[in-house]
Formats: C-alpha cells, sequence, structure tokens
C-alpha cells in the first residue's frame, strides 16, 4: 500500500512515521508513507498556500491553487482509490472503514489546517471525508496519522502474530477482555485464577463472557448494532 | 497546564508536540507537555516491560510494576487532576470532554501498546480511560497526541485569535459551514456572491443556514441531540 500525505506542517508527521509498527511496515516493503509539503506547490512571489476567509472572520482558508496544483502533480505518478479530506465534519472513521481502506492500494489524504480549506477543493478532487471523531485538532495531520496506523497495521503481514488484530476490540463487535501478566500477584491484587489453570476452553469461555460483559456495561450500543444484522459492525469481515 | 504523557515508543511523539500549534503553546508558557519513556521504571535485569498474557493468546501485555513505579514517581512531583489511560473501551472522546479536561492543570496520559496494559493498573491508578473512537490503533501514542492537541488549543491565547476556537465544529453543536478564499473565480468555479457582498448580516445569516443545512446532511444525530436539551454538545459552553 501507498499513503501520500500532503500538509503544510510536514515535519509534524516525521516522527509518527518513522517508529513502531509504521517503521517495520515500511522496513518489510508492506507500505510506503510520503508526505509532501504543500509549500513546494505554493503559487505567487509570496508562495502562499492560505489567505483570509471571503466574508470575514477569524482564521485562515487554505487556497485552492496550490492543493490542485499538488493533487494533478501527483496523479500523474499513479491512481489513487480514494483522495481522502480529513475533517470534523467527514464521515466518522470506525474499524470498518480502517478495514475497507486496508484492501486498498493507492490513498492520498489530504490535511487541512488552520480554518479549512477552500470548499472547491472538496468538490472537485475529494472522493472521501473523514473524521475521526466529534472534536477539532489544529489540523488533519494528527487524524491522518490516525487513519494510516489503523490501516496499515491490518495489512497482513505488519503484525508479527496475524492473528493479533482479528482479536482486537470492534473486530468481533465486542470490546476486549481484561488482560494480565506477570506477577500474578501484585500487593495482593490477583489474576483470575482461571487464566492460571491451563485449561484453554474455560479461559476461553471466560475471556468471552468477560468481553460481553464490558460491552454491555460501557458500549451496548455495539450489542444493538449487532443484534439489528451486524452490518454496521465488523463481525462479517472476520 | 502540564500534560505528562507515558510510553514505551518516546520519540514516536517527538515532532507532534515539537511543531504547530503545541510548540507554539509551549513557547508562550501556556502548556508544558513531558514525554516519559516506560522503560525508565522497568525490572528486573532483563529491563523488561512487557510480558506474556497470562491464559495465552497473540499479543503482549504491558506489566503492572514499571507502571506502578514510574506513576508513583511522577505523583512525587505534582498532583493530577486525571490520570487516563488511553483504551479503545474507554469513554469517546468529544469536543464537550475537550473543553472539561482544558480547564485542568496537570494530566498524566498513559498510552497502551502492544495488546494492552496489567488490568490491575486499570483498576488502582487510572481515574480517565478515553477512546477517541471505534477503532483499533498499534498504540495510545497517537491518541494521546490527538487528546493534546484537541486540548490544548482550547487554553485562552494559544490560538492566535481567541475567537477562532468558538467558531469551530462541534462548540455551538453544528458543523462549520464552507469557507472560500482567493481567486472568486477558479476555473468557473466561482465563490457564492454573498461572501463577497460586504454585508455582514447576510453573511452570517448565510454561513447559520449553510452549518445548520450541513450538519442536517451529514450529522442530523447532532442535531438530536440539541432539541433534546443540548446537554450533550458543547452549545452551554459557549
Amino acid at each position: 500500500m501507498h499513503i501520500d500525505i500532503i500538509t503544510v506542517v510536514p515535519g509534524l508527521l516525521e516522527s509518527p512515521f518513522s517508529h513502531s509498527i509504521l517503521k517495520r511496515a515500511e522496513d518489510k516493503g508492506l507500505a510506503k508513507i510520503q508526505v509532501i509539503n504543500l509549500r513546494d506547490y505554493a503559487v505567487g512571489k509570496k508562495k502562499q498556500v492560505d489567505d483570509y476567509a471571503f466574508g470575514g472572520g477569524a482564521g485562515m482558508v487554505m487556497m485552492i491553487e496550490p492543493i490542485a496544483r499538488c493533487i494533478e502533480a501527483l496523479q500523474k505518478e499513479r491512481t489513487y482509490d480514494e483522495i481522502i479530506y480529513m475533517t470534523p465534519d467527514g464521515e466518522t472513521f470506525d474499524q470498518p472503514m480502517a478495514n475497507a481502506l486496508s484492501l486498498h492500494q493507492n490513498l492520498l489524504i489530504l490535511c487541512g489546517h488552520y480554518k479549512g480549506i477552500d470548499e472547491r477543493v472538496r468538490e472537485k478532487y475529494i472522493t472521501k471525508e473523514i473524521s475521526i471523531g466529534d472534536f477539532v485538532l489544529s489540523g488533519g495531520e494528527i487524524a491522518a496519522a490516525v487513519v494510516a496506523d489503523a490501516v496499515i497495521r491490518l495489512i497482513p503481514g505488519v503484525l508479527n502474530d496475524e492473528t493479533s488484530a482479528l482479536t482486537d476490540s470492534f473486530q468481533d463487535g465486542l470490546l476486549a477482555p481484561p488482560v494480565y501478566t506477570r506477577p500474578a500477584n501484585y500487593e495482593g491484587m490477583n489474576v483470575p485464577e482461571v487464566l492460571l489453570s491451563g485449561h484453554e476452553a474455560k479461559i476461553n469461555d471466560w475471556r468471552f463472557e468477560a468481553s460481553v460483559r464490558r460491552t454491555q456495561e460501557r458500549r451496548p450500543d455495539l450489542l444493538n448494532k449487532q443484534e439489528n444484522g451486524g452490518s454496521d459492525t465488523a463481525s462479517n469481515e472476520k
């Protein structure tokens, strides 16, 4: 998978992609992330990429011309399955969307900054608008890193153990059960005995029940989704 | 505001906090973020921070002992308003939560990695569990950066123009209206005429109507929340 990310703050994205699984995915040749500096496509003598909003008001708006030049230059290199804009009013990112995106070859992600991008960019170029949640960030960069991380870890071979991602929260419509490691007794706090029993079937039962209980307590909406056919959850994809 | 972030991958968080508004908030003395390497608190000869899960299964679990040592050392320096664990089964992060957190003085954020942390850490130390959304990341680091960014930009003085954050999506329970900047005509795509009129009242009306229309089309659930009293939205805080 190839992911191009367009940003006015390329330095911000240096470290997330040079560590942990994103780095490992690159080293294994399973994913390549390229951060593109929008300023390289700036126009005019002042090398502008943003300007005041028509109609007035606080905050700068990213101009269409540099973005158009940048996207069209990148499109000469490859065909994108999606041209994504990270924005708080986009479709809410979730595990089924991560699963779907992980099947693509080429993604282009445009990060908004300041007050957002000129609306005409959205009309002309963007095929998918994604929000990572109902909150506002100072830019789309960290949100793009969230999407890249969630998607790339699903590519087969990226995680050390391929079964690892399938036991995550949300992949079966349930939250993950509690986990424990050594020591079995920490200052009087004990690990549930069944986990030390070595009895695999009992352990699986305990974990399933703990998952269901945790989901009921914390996220009953996930259980309701499943009862309504499950099409909103990732359970069909497992 | 002071935010301490505990992680096993400190390098991952280098660049998000050294750019853009987080950097500016630090330079202005309005916020200080400290990234703490959990490995400095590792135990035993092998300097371990994680181990296999009791009961078997894929993925490593972060041990309680290093985390306990780390948190207790930090607590000698300051009292935390919240000790937060970033986890997919936590309470979903949203703008009202960001608003509330921005009023605190000291936050401690623990990033999970691998399969998560020993459940006993959650029972003993964690006062608030936050999920940034219904998807799984390879670690809590990028999620912690999301929370830090969303919270710090709300601190008065961090954004250049204090009114800027108040016109964001979600702050009045509505999505933001479309924005435009120069040129007024881009390859035949024109900016709505009212925005060029200079008539402030008409511009405000147009923006409000565009906000409502966009919210109806994309996120009718936000409008329903408001009709039900608005207690779930940030509208009361404005």
